[in-house]
């Protein structure tokens, strides 16, 4: 049954260690009091009635009534024609956006520090079009497909983004001088919304100076906005600035006001179901949702939570560098959440 | 005249600061007594009897004749039409392999010690096969172009590299999970050119993880190999790992025994012609010229006053740390040099 002035999110639990970490999220989201109810789903692709694959009809009627879902990893689907069910969502659900913030964690180690960024990578198009030719036996052709539309909706994201969340810059990442008609389209867009925008600095950068520049100092970028492939890319190099897909919140939004919040890790079968997953990502991942939901002092509370625990060093899982469980590990963060009261 | 036992060397100082850091190795040479005579040419595309962008015809005869060439910084032309003289070299001499050495210089630091591996980027094709079109209004399309032959020649090349060159292992990076057709020929291509040279290990790996795994640590990886425009993407990403592209060598190889060995880095007007600029990319360009021709012991030579100068910090240009000029550095390496005779 539905409880009054609570909200419902679809959560997708996930393959291997998904369901522990989703529960250690549950849990922790308890503790807080948040005022969310859960709705389980699967979401692993099916084929429907004429061999189109697509996402269970029950997640997506869930997601369409709530509008928000929160996801655990998916294992990568091994039979030949199977589509992978994360492309699918992005394509059902029109997530056009896929957003991580990158910020470096005080306590946890790597050779960085004051990492503070975020990726906002076009999700829909480019070299993610799916369109292959044999031209010639031993020639072929992919191509990348960008859209004045898919474009302008993207760096239009990206400024309004970067103003709700007291970011000051946009750097628009692309290859125009290789790349002259399509990447040249997408830093046209990317102009057009710096100039509606006046209030956030806009800069462009050559991808391959961003690389050489990002490893060199990080802390020199703020937002960067980019199209599919090279998101990828640089969003994967920068959670590793900060210690890794295990520590790194991911969102994607939608049109129609739908979004789905997400860990990006694997599913990690070596330790699943062991109570050995480190929760971390999939926890950011919500807070992140929390915000989005307008929940703030939710997601405050429990980010303080979260930090100050790996701060702490004294109750981490093992790729944290300590030997908990996650059970500990979620048991510690609750813990700190309740002495806020 | 040319002088008997004497090499011939295409010398392409190139623009900005390349005259003063070409004048810099050619001076080290000269101290080393490198039996390596120059012949001087600019490469600045001009347009054919047709319009046809091209090499100058003395660059090209030149460059026919040595088959090698040192290379500075050239200036993007700004003239509309003009294409990148950088990109017609690569074309004109079938410069299919770019190759680059990324090695930490022990005492110039960065967040990382011990880097020591090497990016091979097939250098023709993929991304940059300039074929672009628009589909109708406000859709571009750009093709990514992957032959079996160039995939076969770059796989082979990089493993032949990695014998040559004492390197026990070559990764395939890729995204054949998103272009299974392209990306998927291309690591075919890696695969088959694996069976044929088991005694080095080989690797697959997304290029995502890779960048992911590179910055949280680079001394997993030894040779790299992968399409054109990863290849920029990672290059340049490595080069950021041990100081940027001021340190860092490049070697281009194409058919027919060319060779072409440059420096990276940009022309750097604001101090061009003030003797302030960095030699050390082109120098160490230079030295991967040697070991390419055989001159193994000129180049360890070279190399051991080179880093010897870099690690005792006395003598360093500004980008280094230091506040010497260009010449003052140049004459501490000779000095090296000549005291190891
Ligand atoms: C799983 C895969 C399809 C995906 C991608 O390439 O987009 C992944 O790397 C990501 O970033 O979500
Ligand atoms: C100058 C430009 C055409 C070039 C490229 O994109 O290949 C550069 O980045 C490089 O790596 O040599």
């Amino acid at each position: 049954g539905f409880i009054r002035g609570m909200k419902t999110v679809t959560l997708i639990p996930g393959d291997g260690i998904g369901p522990e970490i989703s529960a250690a999220v549950m849990k922790i989201f308890e503790a807080a009091k948040v005022p969310i109810q859960w709705e389980e789903r699967n979401v692993t692709a099916i084929q429907g009635p004429g061999g189109k694959w697509m996402i269970p009809p029950g997640a997506k009627q869930s997601m369409n009534k709530t509008k928000i879902g929160l996801k655990g990893p998916l294992e990568t689907p091994i039979a030949a024609g199977h589509p992978s069910t994360n492309l699918l969502l992005r394509k059902t659900f029109d997530l056009f956006a896929n957003v991580r913030p990158c910020v470096s964690i005080e306590g946890y180690d790597t050779p960085y520090t004051d990492v503070n960024l975020v990726t906002i990578r076009e999700n829909t198009e480019g070299e993610y079009s799916g369109i292959e030719h044999t031209i010639v036996d031993g020639v072929v052709q992919s191509i990348k497909l960008i859209t004045e539309q898919a474009s302008q909706r993207i760096a239009e994201y990206a400024f309004e983004y970067a103003k709700n969340n007291q970011r000051s810059s946009v750097t628009a990442v692309h290859k125009a001088n290789i790349m002259r008609m399509s990447d040249g389209l997408f830093l046209r867009k990317c102009r057009e919304a710096a100039e509606k925008h006046k209030d956030v600095k806009f800069t462009e950068m050559y991808l391959d100076t961003v690389c050489l520049n990002m490893v060199r100092d990080p802390t020199q970028f703020d937002v960067l906005l980019m199209p599919n492939l090279y998101g990828d890319i640089l969003s994967d190099l920068c959670a590793g600035l900060i210690g890794g897909l295990g520590v790194t919140p991911s969102g994607n939004i939608g049109a129609n006001g739908v979004a789905i919040f997400e860990s990006v890790h694997g599913t990690a079968p070596d330790i699943a179901g062991k109570d050995l997953a480190n929760p971390t990502a999939l926890l950011l991942s919500a807070i992140m949702m929390l915000r989005h939901m307008g929940l703030h002092g939710h997601a405050q509370k429990i980010q303080t939570a979260c930090f100050n625990t790996i701060q702490d060093k004294k109750v981490l899982t093992k790729d944290l560098g300590g030997s908990s469980k996650c059970s500990e590990f979620t048991e510690a963060i609750c813990q700190r959440v309740q002495d806020m009261d």
